[in-house]
């Protein structure tokens, strides 16, 4: 299978090595914009050959993944149809999806975003497994092809990713819920964080894990969140729209001293978070398991290879009070009743004290 | 030295374990309500002995740290005051400072609060090295006797913490800002994200690595929380008025799709964020490493033991798309440019491509 990929970056690179690695005969053309990128997916063995031109690059192609930035989709897309044979199944890897969804009218399109490393940028960091295990959104339309829809979702799962189709509208609202707002909410937090530092004095404050866990993703890559931000602006300012709702409400909550609802709201989140967890990973009830560890180097590591070679799944981790994996408490967060048990006694064997969260 | 601690779970423990190993002559005698909990600190070695009261534990201490929860610190702290000798100082380690120290008018009492894992409960937890390195503010008031904050000071030094002296209301704004904050973003994030999911079916969303964290203090032990969101309820309140301007601030730029407004507000968190990270390490500018790593088990720990044996201290880290520590791409936070250099060479030296964000 012809397999054409346009702009190989990070996805694109990984598309190519995971259809080269994996799906059998397949011929990977990359085409871009950057001559020297497209060299450097040569030389990294991420595609069989390097087209001059998107044109060339899909002319006999059978399937066609556009990896541009979310701001030029609609464009790359375009061409790719325009110059697509008629059986030629055209996605793209966008990470907001109904803008470009409306824009295109085209049986062979399917709308496509994987969840998968979105910050690291460059073919150098391209692998072919960077699918496995991964979610991949399709977002088909009323009139795309069946037959192409199930050679694309072929595709995926020979690169080890889980295929799920959802309506685009949904699809946005959901990364805009799960994915924007985070990001936005960190950047919030940061910001405020500094003004407060600036009014304290420079030597303050000291932030806590809480917070470094909070703002891990704020200031994430400007020239893809801008265009993502911009492509969902609807559905992120809904959602911030509600956010700022909730706000409110705890603000009520606290000027009245309401204890009773606050310990409400608090608990209601720890249950919510517990069951994403457990959707997300459809491995049993999440058991959150609290560590004492000693200051000495290397102990998280010493838990994580116990826990890996004991095939315990590691939902989350969380160390505190310092981030430099060489000192201080851990929270484990372990999917399944029976790898919990496994996971204590493991740890207890090691000589450390664990105790589950009520 | 003797050294009464009221309530001796996971801190008073642990100061009294830092205060038998680090404190020449200390003796340290526990007081507190359970009986049985005296009993396993007595086993585990963090007091010398068990007293029955909070007045025969002080009655000839010259120190006194006081360790029950927020909304006890009040009644706990002006007990021992009472029953406390006129050279004897007293403590506590409640996370809210204004509240209590409005309340108590006596020279020999220093509120206090060390940044140290919160999360852990249980005299179980408790070691001797929870302080080491970590801030211990202290909140001294104009009449606090300044030979017994110098006796203070000299015993937080010996338990390996830096004090910081603070105003209380000072402290409890910074605390809103670093701390309070992120909790209550997690607990909205989540309970936001759980009515999303309610929406679309329960088989979604699948949450991504920026979503786990910054939703992992989500619903933190409510016995705990409750406490502190009522102590600090003014300054939380006003710290989520802020919140509420700065989201409606972007919910417009993204309504009004100003792509330059949402560039410049997203790179002003990132700077925010670096510099945040670097003020709290002082460890010269901070770098963002990017990894790639393969799919196979204890790559996270190879790495960080590697980085361990080189002595690079890892300020923080973010796994994407698994949070499983058996796959993904890595992001490390390195502080210092020589460190930084070793850390890159280290990682190229176990075979993974690195990059820097710009």
């Amino acid at each position: 299978m012809k397999i054409a990929v346009v702009g190989v970056g990070l996805i694109g690179g990984s598309i190519g090595m995971a259809a080269r690695g994996e799906v059998e005969h397949a011929e990977v053309i990359g085409a871009g914009r950057d001559r020297t990128r497209l060299e450097r997916a040569l030389a990294r063995g991420a595609i069989d050959s390097a087209a001059d031109s998107i044109e060339s690059a899909v002319a006999d192609a059978q399937a066609c993944f556009v990896c541009g930035p979310v701001g030029a989709l609609g464009d790359l897309v375009a061409q790719a149809l325009a110059a697509a044979p008629a059986d030629c199944v055209v996605t793209d890897v966008g990470s907001t999806k109904r803008e470009l969804c409306a824009a295109i009218d085209d049986e062979r399109f399917v709308g496509g975003h994987p969840i998968a490393g979105a910050e690291t940028a460059g073919v150098e960091h391209a692998r072919a497994d960077l699918f496995q295990g991964a979610t991949w959104y399709l977002t088909p339309a009323e009139r795309s092809s069946g037959l192409l829809y199930e050679r694309l979702h072929g595709l995926l799962v020979a690169f080890g990713a889980r295929p799920v189709a959802i309506d685009p509208g949904a699809h946005d609202r959901l990364l805009a819920a799960v994915s924007h707002l985070p990001h936005v909410l960190a950047n919030v937090l940061v910001a405020q964080a500094a003004r407060t530092r600036a009014e304290q004095g420079e030597s303050l404050p000291r932030v806590g894990p809480s917070f470094r866990d909070a703002t891990r993703v704020a200031g994430a890559n400007s020239a893809i969140w801008t265009d993502i931000y911009l492509a969902n602006r609807e559905a992120i300012a809904t959602e911030i729209d509600e956010t700022v709702r909730r706000l409110e409400e705890v603000a009520r909550s606290l000027r009245a001293a309401d204890g009773p609802a606050l310990t409400g709201w608090n608990e209601q989140a720890g249950g919510d978070r517990r069951r994403l967890l457990e959707a997300d990973l459809q491995g049993g009830p999440v058991h959150e398991l609290r560590l004492s560890v000693p200051n000495r180097p290397g102990i998280v590591a010493q838990v994580a290879l116990e826990l890996g070679r004991g095939d315990v799944n590691i939902v989350d981790l969380a160390l505190a009070p310092a981030a430099d994996m060489r000192s201080g408490a851990m929270t484990l967060w372990i999917a399944g009743d029976a790898a919990a048990a496994r996971a204590r006694e493991l740890i207890e064997a090691l000589g450390f004290s664990v105790s589950e969260a009520s």
